[in-house]
């Protein structure tokens, strides 16, 4: 593996900039994820992957908003940020390095053997599968990606205003690098953070504790989450300013 | 690979005698499947694998009665057809085998790391967990595996007794291999088999259709199949015998 780009320095509280990039000339493939839940950034914009296929994993961003899927050689992602319960994962993968697949690989992680299958290979997730299927059919009747990625720019846009709003929360992430699905963010002090999450827990908006790694809190906001609830964190949020600011 | 022992040779309607089995010396292990769910048949007693750690595919008759953990070095098996729905793999694995796992190994296929990680390497399938510890407190609510053998041995009692009771209709496994979970059998011609699926599946027995490979009829009668099922199948039977024989 040659790290081609890395803000591990500013601890990845941004995607790095394409002048940052460097590309390892003949490399196989060039990886990205395209969202980071931990840090909650997100790849804008895709990077430049020169003349090797670009792989992302795209589990926490998939069908947040149209993509143009010539850009990638393969995208793979777990099913249980927004598409469906855990257990599945869905590739989509060009014939091209299909027909690279290793005859060394075990079956079961033989792309090529899925494909020529119809992946239906092995007894898949049934249920996973049927769910996914009905998620699909819900994100079509509600207007397809287009109007999906419409509600997720909205619904992030305004938690980051709220952030931006007064200075008594922070958002981690660099503005440009600000991912739509995981809206990080600390407050003046530990103690203040657990108060915060306490208090938001006790009015019903759960989860809100940033991953064990970093700490801070974070909204997790994947297209099924509604806008009413991102309307009440708002609400809880202004509130919890005015007694605590 | 080494074939230790087939019945290729009879259509594989019987599990290979102790006398046709030929071990090879020094295998890394020996495999059997525990039930065939195709032909019909079953091991009712494992197979000797000399010094060889025995390795099985139970996913046919796992948890359709008790087992000697002790015996296999490795067991596995796919949750569909007695443990809940598809997408999740039973595996219990002695540790000396975990021990010798290849640092090769893909992450997802080594059970090491599994192990290590108590099954949660990875975001599983987690409905289907789920459902798979419901299903076992349902075990346990009958009675736990003893009885539900004695559930088993009398639902395919039932069918192989009511195979037997005149020649109309003819078991194809042998006696002794005859399998508790998938009873196989034939009726005097195709067109009479495709007479009876039609009028059993109007009756509301459905699924009778023996594997494409082999034809014929199929009784599939895993745990979850209640024996007033395996009741209106036998009359069913019966009365068709009446009426065709």
């Amino acid at each position: 593996v040659h790290v081609t780009g890395s803000t591990k320095a500013d601890n990845y509280n941004r995607i790095p900039s394409p002048g940052e990039i460097a590309l390892t000339p003949g490399a196989a493939y060039v990886h990205c994820t395209t969202n980071n839940t931990i840090e909650g950034t997100e790849w804008s914009s895709l990077p430049a992957a020169g003349d090797a296929p670009l792989v992302a994993d795209a589990s926490s961003d998939i069908f947040s908003r149209p993509i143009d899927v010539r850009r990638f050689g393969l995208i793979y992602a777990g099913a249980q940020k927004n598409l469906g319960p855990s257990g599945v994962t869905l590739v989509i993968v060009h014939n091209d390095l299909l027909a690279r697949s290793s005859k060394s690989l075990p079956t079961m992680l033989n792309y090529k053997v899925m494909a020529e299958n119809n992946s239906l290979y092995n007894t898949p997730n049934t249920f996973g599968i049927y769910i996914l299927g009905l998620t699909m059919k819900w994100v079509k009747s509600i207007g397809g990606l287009a109007a999906v990625a419409e509600t997720n720019d909205r619904k992030a846009g305004k938690l980051y205003a709220e952030l931006d709003r007064t200075g008594f929360y922070r958002g981690t992430a660099e503005k440009a690098s600000r991912s739509r699905m995981n809206v990080t963010f600390r407050l003046a002090s530990e103690d203040l953070e657990k108060k915060f999450e306490k208090e938001a827990t006790a009015a019903g908006l759960d989860g809100l504790k940033g991953h064990r790694s970093v700490g801070g809190m974070r909204a997790s906001i994947y297209n099924a989450f509604p806008e009413a609830g991102v309307d009440a964190l708002v609400q809880f949020m202004r509130e919890f300013e005015r007694t605590n600011g």
